[in-house]
């Protein structure tokens, strides 16, 4: 493994060894529709909005999520070739 | 997902989350036995033994690596089933 590839996908990792993260990743595939808002993940993981927000973004700046704005909320889905990727570090 | 199963799995992925601890994992699987010395190891990824011994004992203690002592060095090999572990995670 090149150091290059080394960094690239320790920070991959990074942004998921958290255990807020973890449990938003498992919260949303947990959802019927594959989607949840801030609105639900705050209840979900009984923490405010702004550190569950904070948390969705490190996940989306990671590429981790996508993020869709509708009405006055943003609906977060996760984005599962990447989830794959993170696997396939060591697989 | 629990908080105390997050709480593990992120220490767990923590663990993992560091580019020399990836490249050590690596460079060890890569070996024609599936075990290498601190010796072999340092000169694999271009670091001082102090700072690799480091990066092994949290390998080690994270349950992802074993370690047995022969003669004057000791050797490391992976926990298949702890690698498996992580990526389990976020399967």
């Amino acid at each position: 493994m090149s150091r290059a590839d080394a960094e690239r996908s320790a920070s991959l990792l990074k942004a998921v060894a958290d255990p807020v993260r973890l449990r938003l990743v498992s919260a949303i595939r947990a959802t019927e529709a594959g989607e949840a808002c801030v609105c639900d993940l705050t209840d979900l993981v009984g923490l405010a909005q702004p550190t569950v927000s904070h948390h969705l973004k490190v996940l989306t700046d990671a590429g981790l999520l996508e993020r869709e704005r509708r009405g006055s909320w943003a609906w977060y889905r996760l984005v599962p070739e990447r989830l794959a990727e993170v696997r396939g570090i060591l697989a």
